[in-house]
Protein backbone atom coordinates (compact mmCIF):
# COMPACT_ATOMS: atom_id res chain seq x y z
CA UNK A 1 0.00 0.00 0.00
CA UNK A 2 1.19 3.63 -0.75
CA UNK A 3 2.68 5.05 2.50
CA UNK A 4 0.72 7.77 2.73
CA UNK A 5 -2.71 5.87 1.85
CA UNK A 6 -1.73 4.00 5.09
CA UNK A 7 -1.49 6.71 6.88
CA UNK A 8 -4.85 7.98 6.31
CA UNK A 9 -6.36 4.26 6.65
CA UNK A 10 -4.67 3.71 10.16
CA UNK A 11 -7.81 4.84 12.64
CA UNK A 12 -8.08 3.59 16.54
CA UNK A 13 -10.34 0.57 16.74
CA UNK A 14 -12.37 0.16 19.42
CA UNK A 15 -13.90 -3.20 17.92
CA UNK A 16 -12.84 -6.26 16.23
CA UNK A 17 -14.31 -9.02 13.79
CA UNK A 18 -13.49 -12.51 14.30
CA UNK A 19 -11.11 -12.51 11.18
CA UNK A 20 -7.68 -14.38 12.65
CA UNK A 21 -4.61 -12.26 11.73
CA UNK A 22 -2.14 -14.37 10.19
CA UNK A 23 1.03 -14.78 11.82
CA UNK A 24 3.34 -13.48 8.75
CA UNK A 25 1.18 -10.23 8.58
CA UNK A 26 2.28 -9.79 12.86
CA UNK A 27 5.58 -10.46 12.12
CA UNK A 28 6.49 -8.00 9.28
CA UNK A 29 4.44 -5.47 11.19
CA UNK A 30 6.87 -6.19 14.26
CA UNK A 31 10.39 -6.60 11.95
CA UNK A 32 8.97 -2.89 10.54
CA UNK A 33 8.35 -1.46 14.22
CA UNK A 34 12.53 -2.09 14.51
CA UNK A 35 13.33 -0.26 12.12
CA UNK A 36 12.38 3.21 13.30
CA UNK A 37 15.00 5.55 14.24
CA UNK A 38 15.73 4.87 18.53
CA UNK A 39 17.73 6.97 20.91
CA UNK A 40 21.54 6.30 19.89
CA UNK A 41 20.37 3.83 18.18
CA UNK A 42 20.92 1.17 21.67
CA UNK A 43 17.51 -0.43 20.15
CA UNK A 44 16.11 -0.38 24.26
CA UNK A 45 13.06 -1.40 23.16
CA UNK A 46 10.97 -4.41 23.72
CA UNK A 47 7.66 -5.54 21.51
CA UNK A 48 5.85 -8.34 23.43
CA UNK A 49 3.52 -10.36 21.16
CA UNK A 50 1.04 -12.03 24.27
CA UNK A 51 -0.22 -15.60 22.72
CA UNK A 52 -0.45 -17.60 25.62
CA UNK A 53 -4.20 -17.96 26.20
CA UNK A 54 -4.08 -17.29 29.72
CA UNK A 55 -1.75 -14.56 30.27
CA UNK A 56 -3.46 -13.15 26.95
CA UNK A 57 -6.91 -13.28 29.30
CA UNK A 58 -4.73 -11.77 32.19
CA UNK A 59 -3.59 -8.97 29.70
CA UNK A 60 -7.11 -7.68 28.62
CA UNK A 61 -8.17 -7.44 32.40
CA UNK A 62 -5.48 -5.15 32.38
CA UNK A 63 -6.29 -2.77 29.80
CA UNK A 64 -9.67 -2.92 31.95
CA UNK A 65 -10.93 -5.16 30.01
CA UNK A 66 -12.01 -2.45 27.24
CA UNK A 67 -13.54 -3.13 24.29
CA UNK A 68 -10.82 -2.50 21.98
CA UNK A 69 -8.39 -5.35 24.23
CA UNK A 70 -11.59 -7.64 24.84
CA UNK A 71 -12.57 -7.97 20.73
CA UNK A 72 -8.52 -7.82 19.67
CA UNK A 73 -7.18 -10.89 18.11
CA UNK A 74 -4.08 -9.99 19.22
CA UNK A 75 -1.97 -7.99 22.15
CA UNK A 76 1.51 -6.93 21.98
CA UNK A 77 3.11 -4.89 24.66
CA UNK A 78 5.24 -1.87 23.51
CA UNK A 79 8.02 -1.84 26.51
CA UNK A 80 10.38 0.50 27.29
CA UNK A 81 14.04 -1.12 28.82
CA UNK A 82 17.01 1.17 29.63
CA UNK A 83 18.76 -1.50 31.05
CA UNK A 84 18.79 -3.58 27.53
CA UNK A 85 21.95 -0.78 26.85
CA UNK A 86 24.26 -3.01 28.91
CA UNK A 87 23.92 -5.65 26.12
CA UNK A 88 23.32 -3.76 22.93
CA UNK A 89 25.98 -1.12 23.28
CA UNK A 90 29.21 -3.57 22.95
CA UNK A 91 27.04 -4.91 19.46
CA UNK A 92 27.37 -1.56 18.87
CA UNK A 93 30.91 -0.79 19.37
CA UNK A 94 31.57 -4.42 17.62
CA UNK A 95 29.79 -3.30 14.62
CA UNK A 96 31.46 0.50 14.23
CA UNK A 97 34.40 -1.80 14.32
CA UNK A 98 33.35 -3.02 10.93
CA UNK A 99 33.15 0.58 9.01
CA UNK A 100 35.68 1.84 7.29
CA UNK A 101 35.03 5.13 8.25
CA UNK A 102 33.64 6.21 11.27
CA UNK A 103 34.89 9.39 12.79
CA UNK A 104 36.82 8.89 16.04
CA UNK A 105 34.24 11.05 18.30
CA UNK A 106 31.51 8.36 17.74
CA UNK A 107 33.72 5.42 18.76
CA UNK A 108 34.57 7.90 21.86
CA UNK A 109 30.18 8.00 22.01
CA UNK A 110 29.60 4.55 22.99
CA UNK A 111 33.09 4.25 24.76
CA UNK A 112 32.48 6.69 27.26
CA UNK A 113 28.93 9.15 26.99
CA UNK A 114 26.65 5.95 26.76
CA UNK A 115 27.79 4.14 29.67
CA UNK A 116 27.99 7.81 31.33
CA UNK A 117 24.64 8.36 30.14
CA UNK A 118 22.83 4.95 31.13
CA UNK A 119 24.62 3.37 33.52
CA UNK A 120 26.21 5.39 36.88
CA UNK A 121 22.88 5.80 37.97
CA UNK A 122 24.55 6.38 41.83
CA UNK A 123 25.80 9.84 40.07
CA UNK A 124 22.17 10.73 38.99
CA UNK A 125 22.07 14.10 41.00
CA UNK A 126 25.29 15.25 40.19
CA UNK A 127 24.81 14.66 36.24
CA UNK A 128 21.83 16.52 37.02
CA UNK A 129 23.52 19.27 38.76
CA UNK A 130 26.65 19.40 36.47
CA UNK A 131 24.62 19.61 33.25
CA UNK A 132 22.38 22.35 34.49
CA UNK A 133 25.26 23.78 35.56
CA UNK A 134 27.28 23.77 32.45
CA UNK A 135 23.87 24.79 30.50
CA UNK A 136 24.07 28.05 32.17
CA UNK A 137 27.17 29.11 30.33
CA UNK A 138 26.81 27.52 26.92
CA UNK A 139 23.81 24.95 25.20
CA UNK A 140 24.28 21.57 26.85
CA UNK A 141 22.42 18.29 26.85
CA UNK A 142 20.65 18.44 30.00
CA UNK A 143 18.62 15.22 29.83
CA UNK A 144 18.42 12.06 30.12
CA UNK A 145 19.91 12.74 33.77
CA UNK A 146 17.74 11.20 35.82
CA UNK A 147 16.33 6.98 36.21
CA UNK A 148 13.02 9.28 34.87
CA UNK A 149 14.57 10.61 32.12
CA UNK A 150 16.12 7.70 30.48
CA UNK A 151 12.75 6.03 30.61
CA UNK A 152 11.62 9.13 29.14
CA UNK A 153 13.77 9.01 26.22
CA UNK A 154 12.92 5.10 25.81
CA UNK A 155 9.25 5.46 25.85
CA UNK A 156 9.84 8.31 23.12
CA UNK A 157 12.14 5.80 20.70
CA UNK A 158 9.42 2.96 22.14
CA UNK A 159 6.64 5.08 20.29
CA UNK A 160 8.51 5.62 17.21
CA UNK A 161 8.70 1.82 16.81
CA UNK A 162 4.92 1.56 17.90
CA UNK A 163 3.41 3.68 14.93
CA UNK A 164 5.93 2.20 12.25
CA UNK A 165 4.09 -1.17 13.44
CA UNK A 166 0.68 0.02 13.77
CA UNK A 167 0.96 1.88 10.08
CA UNK A 168 2.45 -1.50 8.61
CA UNK A 169 -0.81 -3.28 9.85
CA UNK A 170 -2.69 -0.71 8.63
CA UNK A 171 -0.71 -1.56 5.04
CA UNK A 172 -1.69 -4.78 5.32
CA UNK A 173 -5.99 -4.16 5.74
CA UNK A 174 -5.41 -5.09 9.56
CA UNK A 175 -6.26 -1.94 12.03
CA UNK A 176 -4.98 -1.47 15.97
CA UNK A 177 -5.79 0.41 19.05
CA UNK A 178 -3.22 1.78 20.93
CA UNK A 179 -4.38 1.71 24.73
CA UNK A 180 -2.42 4.14 27.38
CA UNK A 181 -5.31 2.72 29.70
CA UNK A 182 -3.59 -0.04 31.54
CA UNK A 183 -2.41 -0.93 34.54
CA UNK A 184 1.35 -0.72 34.19
CA UNK A 185 2.47 -2.44 37.39
CA UNK A 186 0.56 -5.78 36.80
CA UNK A 187 1.49 -5.60 33.30
CA UNK A 188 5.31 -5.59 34.07
CA UNK A 189 4.36 -8.82 36.99
CA UNK A 190 2.83 -10.43 33.63
CA UNK A 191 5.70 -10.49 31.51
CA UNK A 192 8.19 -10.40 34.12
CA UNK A 193 9.97 -7.32 33.24
CA UNK A 194 13.06 -5.94 34.97
CA UNK A 195 12.35 -2.94 37.76
CA UNK A 196 13.58 -0.09 35.94
CA UNK A 197 11.48 -1.11 32.61
CA UNK A 198 8.13 0.70 31.32
CA UNK A 199 5.01 -0.33 29.58
CA UNK A 200 4.64 2.44 26.88
CA UNK A 201 1.07 1.11 25.32
CA UNK A 202 -0.71 -2.02 24.50
CA UNK A 203 -1.56 -2.25 21.38
CA UNK A 204 -4.80 -4.50 19.92
CA UNK A 205 -4.96 -6.05 16.58
CA UNK A 206 -7.45 -7.26 14.34
CA UNK A 207 -9.80 -6.57 11.61
CA UNK A 208 -11.95 -3.54 11.90
CA UNK A 209 -15.89 -4.03 12.54
CA UNK A 210 -18.29 -1.93 10.77
CA UNK A 211 -18.79 -0.49 14.26
CA UNK A 212 -14.89 0.31 14.74
CA UNK A 213 -15.20 3.43 15.47
CA UNK A 214 -17.78 6.48 16.44
CA UNK A 215 -17.37 8.56 13.36
CA UNK A 216 -14.93 10.42 10.73
CA UNK A 217 -11.48 10.72 12.29
CA UNK A 218 -11.78 14.16 14.23
CA UNK A 219 -8.51 16.74 13.67
CA UNK A 220 -8.91 20.40 14.99
CA UNK A 221 -7.65 23.61 13.59
CA UNK A 222 -4.48 23.02 11.99
CA UNK A 223 -2.47 25.70 12.87
CA UNK A 224 -2.87 25.05 16.77
CA UNK A 225 -0.65 22.34 15.70
CA UNK A 226 1.39 22.97 13.31
CA UNK A 227 3.63 26.60 13.55
CA UNK A 228 6.02 28.62 11.05
CA UNK A 229 8.49 30.27 13.09
CA UNK B 1 6.44 5.07 -2.25
CA UNK B 2 4.96 1.66 -0.62
CA UNK B 3 5.03 1.65 3.21
CA UNK B 4 7.40 -0.92 3.70
CA UNK B 5 9.75 0.85 1.48
CA UNK B 6 9.36 4.18 3.08
CA UNK B 7 10.26 2.14 6.12
CA UNK B 8 13.57 0.66 4.96
CA UNK B 9 14.60 3.64 2.92
CA UNK B 10 14.12 6.18 6.15
CA UNK B 11 17.90 6.33 7.79
CA UNK B 12 18.81 8.80 10.28
CA UNK B 13 21.23 11.15 8.27
CA UNK B 14 24.20 13.03 9.65
CA UNK B 15 24.82 14.95 6.35
CA UNK B 16 22.69 16.73 3.75
CA UNK B 17 23.08 18.29 0.33
CA UNK B 18 22.57 21.82 -0.65
CA UNK B 19 19.44 20.50 -2.53
CA UNK B 20 16.24 22.64 -1.04
CA UNK B 21 13.16 21.17 0.52
CA UNK B 22 9.85 21.70 -1.63
CA UNK B 23 7.12 23.71 0.58
CA UNK B 24 4.72 21.42 -0.30
CA UNK B 25 6.61 18.37 0.49
CA UNK B 26 7.18 19.71 3.94
CA UNK B 27 3.58 20.63 4.58
CA UNK B 28 2.48 17.06 2.89
CA UNK B 29 4.90 15.26 6.20
CA UNK B 30 2.91 17.95 8.61
CA UNK B 31 -0.14 16.72 7.72
CA UNK B 32 0.78 13.17 7.52
CA UNK B 33 2.65 14.01 11.66
CA UNK B 34 -1.15 15.15 13.04
CA UNK B 35 -2.85 12.08 11.41
CA UNK B 36 -1.07 9.50 14.06
CA UNK B 37 -2.96 8.12 16.60
CA UNK B 38 -2.43 10.30 20.13
CA UNK B 39 -3.84 10.12 23.91
CA UNK B 40 -7.10 10.46 24.26
CA UNK B 41 -7.17 12.31 20.65
CA UNK B 42 -6.65 15.55 22.69
CA UNK B 43 -3.86 16.23 20.25
CA UNK B 44 -1.36 18.41 22.48
CA UNK B 45 1.26 18.12 20.16
CA UNK B 46 3.51 20.80 18.55
CA UNK B 47 5.30 20.76 15.30
CA UNK B 48 7.37 23.90 14.91
CA UNK B 49 8.97 24.51 11.58
CA UNK B 50 11.56 27.01 12.13
CA UNK B 51 12.23 29.04 8.96
CA UNK B 52 13.58 32.81 9.81
CA UNK B 53 17.30 32.49 9.42
CA UNK B 54 18.03 33.92 12.67
CA UNK B 55 15.72 31.91 14.75
CA UNK B 56 17.08 28.54 12.82
CA UNK B 57 20.98 29.81 13.49
CA UNK B 58 20.05 29.79 17.21
CA UNK B 59 18.14 26.41 16.83
CA UNK B 60 21.53 25.01 15.57
CA UNK B 61 23.92 26.12 18.09
CA UNK B 62 20.80 24.38 20.65
CA UNK B 63 21.21 21.32 19.03
CA UNK B 64 25.11 21.70 19.77
CA UNK B 65 25.70 22.31 16.12
CA UNK B 66 26.17 18.96 15.68
CA UNK B 67 26.54 18.37 11.58
CA UNK B 68 22.45 16.57 11.26
CA UNK B 69 22.02 20.35 12.17
CA UNK B 70 24.10 22.30 10.84
CA UNK B 71 23.84 21.17 7.01
CA UNK B 72 20.12 20.66 7.51
CA UNK B 73 17.56 22.51 4.90
CA UNK B 74 14.89 22.55 7.29
CA UNK B 75 14.39 21.91 11.45
CA UNK B 76 11.33 21.29 12.79
CA UNK B 77 10.88 20.94 16.69
CA UNK B 78 8.42 18.36 17.60
CA UNK B 79 6.67 19.44 21.15
CA UNK B 80 4.59 18.00 23.59
CA UNK B 81 2.38 20.68 25.44
CA UNK B 82 -0.42 19.32 28.23
CA UNK B 83 -1.91 22.80 28.38
CA UNK B 84 -3.09 22.31 24.90
CA UNK B 85 -5.80 20.14 26.29
CA UNK B 86 -8.14 23.01 26.84
CA UNK B 87 -8.66 24.42 23.73
CA UNK B 88 -9.22 20.76 22.13
CA UNK B 89 -10.85 19.16 25.01
CA UNK B 90 -14.14 21.72 24.18
CA UNK B 91 -13.59 20.89 20.46
CA UNK B 92 -14.15 17.24 20.77
CA UNK B 93 -16.95 17.70 23.39
CA UNK B 94 -18.48 19.96 19.92
CA UNK B 95 -17.11 17.26 17.71
CA UNK B 96 -19.24 14.25 19.67
CA UNK B 97 -22.14 15.51 19.75
CA UNK B 98 -22.39 16.14 16.08
CA UNK B 99 -22.20 12.00 15.81
CA UNK B 100 -25.25 10.08 16.02
CA UNK B 101 -24.34 7.21 18.00
CA UNK B 102 -21.81 7.51 21.01
CA UNK B 103 -21.25 5.86 24.41
CA UNK B 104 -22.29 7.83 27.00
CA UNK B 105 -19.35 6.53 29.06
CA UNK B 106 -16.94 8.69 26.04
CA UNK B 107 -19.18 11.65 26.71
CA UNK B 108 -18.68 11.35 30.48
CA UNK B 109 -14.88 10.86 29.65
CA UNK B 110 -14.52 14.22 27.75
CA UNK B 111 -16.43 15.97 30.37
CA UNK B 112 -14.86 14.75 33.52
CA UNK B 113 -12.19 11.96 32.73
CA UNK B 114 -10.31 14.09 30.78
CA UNK B 115 -10.42 17.35 32.96
CA UNK B 116 -9.99 15.88 36.17
CA UNK B 117 -6.39 13.91 34.34
CA UNK B 118 -4.75 16.99 32.57
CA UNK B 119 -6.25 19.85 34.98
CA UNK B 120 -6.60 19.60 38.89
CA UNK B 121 -2.61 19.77 38.84
CA UNK B 122 -2.83 20.68 42.58
CA UNK B 123 -4.30 17.49 43.67
CA UNK B 124 -1.66 15.56 41.77
CA UNK B 125 0.01 14.27 45.04
CA UNK B 126 -3.76 12.94 45.62
CA UNK B 127 -4.39 11.29 42.39
CA UNK B 128 -0.82 9.61 42.60
CA UNK B 129 -1.91 8.18 45.71
CA UNK B 130 -5.64 7.54 44.76
CA UNK B 131 -4.64 5.35 41.47
CA UNK B 132 -2.44 3.64 43.82
CA UNK B 133 -4.22 2.48 46.24
CA UNK B 134 -7.49 1.15 43.98
CA UNK B 135 -4.47 -0.56 41.85
CA UNK B 136 -4.06 -2.39 44.95
CA UNK B 137 -7.33 -3.94 44.96
CA UNK B 138 -7.80 -4.03 40.75
CA UNK B 139 -6.39 -3.80 37.57
CA UNK B 140 -6.03 0.20 37.24
CA UNK B 141 -4.73 3.17 35.15
CA UNK B 142 -2.05 4.89 37.24
CA UNK B 143 -0.76 7.17 35.06
CA UNK B 144 -0.75 10.03 34.16
CA UNK B 145 -0.88 11.00 37.80
CA UNK B 146 1.80 13.94 38.12
CA UNK B 147 3.26 16.61 36.23
CA UNK B 148 5.96 14.61 34.66
CA UNK B 149 3.48 11.89 33.70
CA UNK B 150 1.31 14.03 31.84
CA UNK B 151 4.62 15.16 29.99
CA UNK B 152 5.53 11.85 29.25
CA UNK B 153 2.25 10.79 27.50
CA UNK B 154 2.79 13.76 25.39
CA UNK B 155 6.32 13.36 24.31
CA UNK B 156 4.84 9.78 23.68
CA UNK B 157 2.11 10.95 21.12
CA UNK B 158 4.65 13.37 19.61
CA UNK B 159 7.10 10.69 18.93
CA UNK B 160 4.04 9.10 17.17
CA UNK B 161 3.21 12.23 14.94
CA UNK B 162 7.15 12.30 14.50
CA UNK B 163 7.53 9.08 13.32
CA UNK B 164 4.65 10.20 10.33
CA UNK B 165 6.57 13.10 10.01
CA UNK B 166 9.79 11.12 9.27
CA UNK B 167 8.07 8.49 6.86
CA UNK B 168 6.38 10.65 5.31
CA UNK B 169 9.81 12.56 3.60
CA UNK B 170 11.30 9.64 3.11
CA UNK B 171 8.56 8.61 1.20
CA UNK B 172 9.21 11.49 -1.04
CA UNK B 173 12.54 11.14 -1.11
CA UNK B 174 14.13 13.15 1.09
CA UNK B 175 15.83 12.43 4.59
CA UNK B 176 15.74 13.24 7.95
CA UNK B 177 17.87 13.16 11.53
CA UNK B 178 15.80 12.75 14.78
CA UNK B 179 17.88 14.65 17.31
CA UNK B 180 18.10 14.56 21.20
CA UNK B 181 20.97 16.27 21.68
CA UNK B 182 19.20 19.46 21.86
CA UNK B 183 19.77 22.46 24.67
CA UNK B 184 15.83 21.81 25.51
CA UNK B 185 15.24 24.87 28.14
CA UNK B 186 17.07 26.93 25.39
CA UNK B 187 14.98 25.88 22.68
CA UNK B 188 11.48 26.46 24.91
CA UNK B 189 13.14 30.16 24.93
CA UNK B 190 13.09 30.48 21.49
CA UNK B 191 9.89 29.24 21.05
CA UNK B 192 8.52 31.29 23.51
CA UNK B 193 6.57 27.64 24.54
CA UNK B 194 5.06 27.52 28.45
CA UNK B 195 6.40 26.27 31.19
CA UNK B 196 5.04 22.81 31.20
CA UNK B 197 5.55 22.17 27.60
CA UNK B 198 8.47 20.05 26.52
CA UNK B 199 10.59 19.27 23.31
CA UNK B 200 10.32 15.91 22.20
CA UNK B 201 12.94 16.01 19.35
CA UNK B 202 14.13 18.31 16.91
CA UNK B 203 14.00 16.56 13.48
CA UNK B 204 16.13 17.80 10.72
CA UNK B 205 15.08 17.35 7.27
CA UNK B 206 17.41 17.56 4.16
CA UNK B 207 18.54 15.52 0.67
CA UNK B 208 20.72 12.54 1.87
CA UNK B 209 24.25 13.77 1.22
CA UNK B 210 26.55 10.76 -0.29
CA UNK B 211 28.26 10.36 3.16
CA UNK B 212 25.47 11.13 5.20
CA UNK B 213 25.61 7.54 7.12
CA UNK B 214 28.72 5.76 8.71
CA UNK B 215 27.32 2.45 6.89
CA UNK B 216 25.04 0.11 6.82
CA UNK B 217 21.88 0.36 9.05
CA UNK B 218 22.84 -1.62 12.58
CA UNK B 219 19.74 -3.60 14.38
CA UNK B 220 20.63 -6.76 16.56
CA UNK B 221 19.44 -10.17 17.38
CA UNK B 222 15.90 -9.47 16.65
CA UNK B 223 14.66 -12.09 19.98
CA UNK B 224 16.22 -9.26 21.96
CA UNK B 225 13.38 -6.91 20.82
CA UNK B 226 10.68 -9.23 19.38
CA UNK B 227 9.31 -11.34 22.11
CA UNK B 228 6.71 -14.15 22.25
CA UNK B 229 4.80 -14.53 25.23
Amino acid sequence: MDFFDAVKARRSIRKYTDKPVPREVMDRALDAAILAPNSSNIQAWGFYWVQDPAKKKKLVEHCMSQSAARTAQELVVVVANPSLWRKTNPEMKKFLNTLPKVPTIVKLYYDKVVPATYGWKIFTPFKWLIYNLIGIFKPFMRRPATCRDLQEVWIKSAALGAENFMLAMAAQGFATCPMEGMDEPRIKRLLRLPWSARVAMVISVGEAASNGTWGPQARFQRDWFIHYV
